[in-house]
């Protein structure tokens, strides 16, 4: 899931409507389908605030709004980086460029057939915002907080199969896709498999909402959580620029935090593989057969390669089918291969499914004994379906204990409703471009917002079955909007822009021992604000790193 | 000069051909023009030994041979790569197109028109052989030895201004690149300028004769010697690939020398920019404007950077003469900056010379108190009629004082003629074979060999101006022809091959003080041997590295 599947419409900020929500904000967010054939992990979930000025209906959640204003500091844009001087701006973009090419900060180029399969031809620079997208140090602290408790929310919800199972059993019907992965872990749950040693690699995305100043979630991954190799780059990229010119410009790159996200991330599946303990197992990674983004997985291998001396394979799901066998014992073995450790970077679309050979490849890997990165039960618990359920009162407690941690959680839920809340549906008819409809299914497809959620709904009702359609309705975020400059295949370009800030996660435990659960650096991805939806499509949505304000 | 500007085709071993020579053995290599559109610092000037076995009219140098017959381990090949396991190569093949995009070894991708202009669009691997190719370990400290004599001896030739215009009076009525650049050093002359921090960055190419086992010299570079940057990360490439495979492939990885060409050339240029001793003042490096190789460039901008906060620029021929201005001190003003060093990584081919404006530029930089590198006297010092000058006998002895090191130096010089030599046209009218006809002028331009240069040489007698005809004579070379897997564009192509080796040299003095006179790392360059003299036009060049044998 995220970014590496999904996509968004970004919408303006101006806008005529003007009222807020009771129990939280509103969110909306529109998928497009995956296309195997681009760079698919630029992309993100964009929800953009136009409004939350004049509550109309419903009040504002006044004493949470109080609390950060207190807190924050003012989300300050860089400061008039549209200004830079021409000749200055041209020599950053020449040296990111440079600095680009020469670090590995690259992808392959989509012009270039070969680009996805074979390694070292068609590179081309990753799309970058050239400076880092500022971010107030504050959210950026409670963004990190959350980490460990969202690792261990996911840990406790996936060992609960029953809560799974029912939350998603209207999603079952509606949707093929989850309803294939809900077979698998009913499989599971029959044959009483237990994971001991559970591996996630999440990434729990954020906007920053720009009137309420709260940090809302947008998703959180626990599959396939793409960029920790090339996000680390950038962030080192960022801060070799600021080095370079941050006097010029008066910015300090000591104000970016420091992205270790690709080497921690290789750290943590070391350490499941040591915890799988069997030297001559390798650590396999599911790709799908082209993929653009293959050097931000690279840099993993690398990583595990030269510093733990762990060797990864890629595997598609097609190859593992041919060439996966389970033994007794449980240890699967791919093409004669002992596999300590399987990390999906495919699989979380039904893209990747073409065939029951790619979910017989699913099946095989969960009845193993090998680490999952991650398990069907991780997987499901990261759907949107689960993090609207745990948005519900009273639902985190089944999970949490730590009231705090509760309370942590929830302040940076979006506001999320399944259809069967009359109220929020009249709500929605009533404010269409308040909230989103968001398909229940995963990997695609796209979400309905404006007008089409009322039209939507209106005949949704009339059909009389609004609560079974595989919708969920969430509330639209609308973050600031600031200067950018973007850089794209060389080409520099000036734009207002949105941010969503991705925080990866790592945890790691075997039986009751907890090993690693840690932040794992961040993600900050820079999107171009357009009023044009159809603008979208272009998908100019690039890596950038965050400036502490 | 150099790879960045000649390349020649190859030769096969299997000849009819029986004879050796007297003084030297015989050299023969072929240019082609320059192709501004091609990378074409992977091509190189190589020299195949067709034959030595069974001396014709004249002897072998039977007590040099047989010195280096007992020095000299066998010149082994890598233990049939050509048979490695497929599936091995090709993982073997996977890792190092990876490695070699995450690390920056890439060059322009030709068929990307922008790929020469903007950095970070367009990339590919660069050419590279998979593994690094044998040579013998005598033969290796027997160049690396050579290097601080070849330093010393170009610095005391390029003081001898009378030297250098007597040696090139005719090759200046036979080729006006030579003969402008003559111009420029007389005007130097008259004005008595002198230089006093003079800096040179060398490549003294090297290749192995098969039947003598001589290591002989193809060429000095005293201009824009080209892949020291990219050179060394070929180096790491091999040593990490080692690190992975050489168990399996019987190889170790501490064989293939510690190559730090790309930082230690930088670190020179560094230090020339302390004695010149003015903190604002940049290093310009002088470019072509379109350059697939800059990224080879672009890693000793970097080090020079992030290690001395030394400022690079670029600047083309046509933008130094449209920027520059000279200081009554002598101050270079580029653009408004000073420039403390000006390396050449253009103005070594008549190609960068198309109208008078470059040559303005020359002479500019020339006049400037700038350090040069080169200066117009370290390039004359390179040229091939002044190595065939040095290659007569008693001519060393002006130049430098030890008897040991002239004795080194004469030991790797090929057979070097000019056309007054009547015995050697008559030789080589007989046996053409075993020579090669150079045209004197640089940078570019095809050599003739084979049958042509009997008929050459026939129809230059009979017009009767044999001697003034713009061409020396050189021995052929044949060096070992050996398996090599090449790595181009993704693809990976089993062949036989030529190696030619290339060691980097520093040399910076202060006016009596010599500051740095080092090897400086070192370039393989491995090409396809064939036996058709039109495939060569191909290009089938690559960067290696050596292992020690």
């Amino acid at each position: 899931m995220g970014s590496a599947h999904s996509s968004c419409s970004l919408l303006t900020t101006s806008s005529t409507q003007h009222f807020c929500f009771p129990q939280s904000p509103i969110c909306v967010s529109k998928l497009r389908p995956a296309n195997q054939n681009q760079i698919r992990s630029i992309k993100f979930t964009s929800h953009s605030f136009r409004c939350c000025s004049s509550p109309q209906n419903l009040p504002l959640r006044c004493n949470q709004v109080g609390e950060f204003e207190t807190q924050v500091k003012s989300f300050k844009t860089m400061a008039d980086i549209h200004g830079i001087d021409q000749e200055l701006l041209n020599k950053i973009v020449y040296d990111a460029l440079v600095w680009s090419s020469l670090h590995g900060l690259v992808v392959g180029d989509k012009s270039v057939k070969r680009s996805g399969t074979i390694p070292g031809v068609g590179l081309v620079h990753s799309p970058i915002a050239l400076l880092p997208g500022s971010f107030p140090e504050t959210h950026w602290k409670q963004a990190c907080e959350l980490v460990s408790i969202f690792n261990e929310l996911v840990d406790r919800v996936s060992l609960d199969g029953k809560f799974l199972q029912e939350s998603l059993s209207r999603t079952k019907k509606a949707d093929d896709f989850t309803s294939r992965l809900l077979d698998i872990h009913s499989k599971m749950l029959q044959m009483d498999k237990k994971e001991e040693i559970r591996l996630g690699l999440h990434r729990s995305d954020y906007m920053l909402d720009e009137k309420t100043k709260l940090l809302l979630q947008v998703e959180l991954n626990t599959i396939s959580s793409s960029f920790a190799g090339l996000s680390q780059i950038v962030s080192k990229l960022h801060s070799d620029l600021l080095d370079q010119y941050g006097e010029v410009l008066g910015l300090d790159s000591r104000m970016i935090p420091e992205n270790n996200s690709g080497n921690q991330s290789a750290e943590v599946l070391a350490k499941a593989w040591t915890e799988y303990n069997n030297p001559s197992a390798v650590i396999m990674i599911v790709v799908q057969a082209e993929e653009r983004n293959m050097y931000d997985q690279h840099w993993l291998s690398v990583h595990l390669r030269k510093r733990h001396n762990v060797k990864t394979i890629r595997k598609t799901m097609a190859e593992i089918d041919r060439e996966g066998e389970l033994q007794s014992d449980g240890t699967l073995l791919v093409d004669g291969q002992a596999v300590a450790v399987v990390y999906f970077r495919a699989g979380y679309t039904p893209i990747d499914y073409p065939s029951e050979t790619e979910w017989a490849a699913r099946l095989l890997v969960e009845q193993s004994s090998a680490v999952k990165c991650p398990s069907i039960s991780y997987h499901l618990a990261g759907t949107k379906k689960i993090q609207q359920e745990l948005a519900k009162p009273n639902v985190l407690e089944r999970f949490l204990d730590n009231k705090e941690d509760i309370a942590k959680i929830r302040r940076c839920f979006a506001g999320l409703w399944s259809l069967d809340d009359k109220d929020i549906v009249r709500k929605a008819i009533e404010a269409p471009d308040l909230f989103v409809m968001k398909p229940q299914r995963e990997g695609g497809g796209n979400n309905i917002y404006g007008d089409d959620v009322r039209k939507t709904l209106v005949r949704l009702q009339k059909e009389g079955n609004v609560e079974d359609a595989a919708y969920i309705l969430m509330q639209r975020i609308f973050p600031s909007v600031y200067p950018t400059i973007f850089v794209r295949d060389g080409i520099c370009h000036k734009d207002h822009a949105i941010s969503e800030l991705g925080i990866f996660g790592a945890y790691l435990r075997n039986k009751d021992k907890v090993i690693v659960n840690d932040q794992c650096g961040y993600l900050m991805r820079t999107k171009v604000s357009s009023s044009n939806e159809g603008g979208v499509a272009a998908g100019f949505a690039v890596l950038d790193s965050i400036y502490l304000t």
